[in-house]
């Protein structure tokens, strides 16, 4: 069984090593040779390269014949990595793809000037495209990406946060440029309107099934089945969908719970296992199932006005895949 | 006697009004409040505008009509908050234009975050006027700033560093944004392209003087004259020019003074003046301070083959200004 990460990596096997010679080129820095390091040092642990093949494949299937789509894939992957430069700052982290994070190694000057660095080449990226419509797409997903992460900072530990908050928060976190990436593969492709909203949908769509499904699997997933690398968003203290339907429908004793864990951050032995007790009497575990599902079915929706064909099928697999896991 | 900046400010008056009301519009975000808080605290603290005057002093002199350059002003200037904000984080800074820093007021992610949003934002401003050409100028400074922080940081400390390298490290700090700053005003303005690259070069020289200036200040001028506010590159081990020609000139003794204070960071009681004292012996003050003047007399030229008036007589004292304290 390959996944279909790994068919669309062989659907656009050319394309792709087109892209990662394009990323190799302008990471460079004859001035500053930490760029070329530090970005290397992330690039170089692989990831997925989602969503540059999310640009390439919303490109192929709308018909496109020429090279942009390469510029773009590149752009997003910048885009992308620029972002968990400075999510590592942001979030301290020490590991990253296995490996330890950039600030770690160097230091988070490094992270945040380099990050910096590799935006600046995304929009030049963008603008040899020649395209506005573009630039406008991808500027505002950055624009999202960023109010995005200053939201979850500020409603971290706090309970008050509501659905549609956290929805803004996963939107910034993952399914923004999951769209915008699908998105502009349509728009350089000169794709008719509503195949361009397809994609775009599909994109979004993709992103928040995927983020919803990555917090329920926090909590041991649909039978909260706690194993290894689970409790990890509730020590945090992150304000995820199975919290918060729980926490809107608590009982008094167990908003206290609630408060102490996330409010107050403190976090003692048996309290992931309790939270997960919790969910389940209010059906918080089920429901973020649902909804997670729910999503990934729209991503495989919007896909049924695009041309039919490998690309599509493995596009509407790759929505069942990001929540095969919970079902 | 009125200082040119401030006559800036009156001939652009009604314009630099419209780019604070855009400023303070699209610093909002409705999802995320402490984006407008930072921001406010960094832009409400005053800061001379400079950079939006020079876009809006570009346009000007070219005879633009529209309102494009409001936009590009506002964008230059949320360029530059974005880079302060990245700025205090490298530098672990405490204070700024006479306040704490937003790193110490909220945190250093909030400072990352917020200045990612204003560079998105920039984006947004410039895709609005319609012009690639803008969009790669500012892309095109964007990555040297970058580019230039990250150069600064690798050669901390290391006696090594050329005057290239060093030229290159200031083009980053400042040339880089005055002179995209002022040629997108000349775009903008569908000027002839010889008087676009005279507006590029005039702001290119003027930051490079400014930057110049400002380090012969930090070992009290020309004069050698310590009081306040000096030595604060020598004690953060910063390789400005003064170091930089003093040092290639040095006999043995003294480069191990100089290894000592900048290569290991071992400054004690009575260096400063020391450093001043070997810079004297080696002209390496006078020095400086003749190629301060030389950028800035080059500023001054390049003006020449625009319209002559009041503006540009005002943009040419800018550039005596920015070296007046040295002369």
């Amino acid at each position: 069984m390959t996944s279909p990460v790994d068919r669309l990596q062989v659907l656009l096997q050319s394309k792709m090593e087109a892209v990662n010679d394009l990323i190799a080129t302008r990471m460079a820095s004859e001035n500053a040779p930490r760029i070329p390091e530090v970005t290397a040092h992330l690039v170089g642990a692989g990831g997925k390269r989602i969503r540059p093949l999310l640009t390439l494949a919303g490109a192929d299937i709308c018909g496109y014949g020429g090279d942009n789509d390469v510029k773009l894939a590149a752009t997003v992957e910048f885009i992308h990595t620029a972002t968990l430069l400075h999510d590592d700052v942001v979030d301290e982290s020490e590991q990253r793809r296995g490996r330890p994070t950039a600030n770690l190694l160097w230091d988070n000057s490094s992270s945040v000037l380099v990050g910096d660095y590799l935006f600046a080449r995304s929009f030049q990226l963008m603008v040899e495209t020649g395209s506005l419509r573009v630039l406008d797409i991808l500027s505002n997903a950055a624009a999202v990406i960023a109010e995005g992460e200053v939201l979850q900072l500020s409603v971290a530990r706090n309970l008050q946060v509501d659905e549609a908050t956290y929805v803004k928060v996963i939107r910034g976190k993952t399914a923004a440029l999951f769209a915008a990436a699908c998105e502009v593969g349509g728009v350089i492709a000169d794709a008719p309107a509503d195949h361009i909203t397809a994609l775009e949908t599909y994109g979004d769509a993709l992103g928040i099934s995927f983020q919803m499904a990555d917090a329920l699997l926090d909590y041991g997933g649909n039978a909260g089945d706690l194993g290894k690398n689970t409790g990890d968003d509730l020590r945090e203290g992150k304000m995820t969908m199975p919290v918060n339907i729980a926490y809107s429908r608590s009982e008094p004793e167990e908003r206290s719970f609630w408060e102490r864990v996330i409010g107050k951050a403190d976090v003692q032995e048996g309290d992931v296992a309790q939270a997960v007790e919790i969910m389940r009497r209010h059906d918080a575990l089920e429901e973020t199932r649902t909804r997670a599902l729910a999503w990934s079915a729209q991503a495989v929706e919007a896909l049924e006005l695009l041309p039919a064909g490998d690309m599509r099928d493995t596009l509407a697999d790759l929505a069942d895949f990001v929540v095969a896991r919970i079902r």
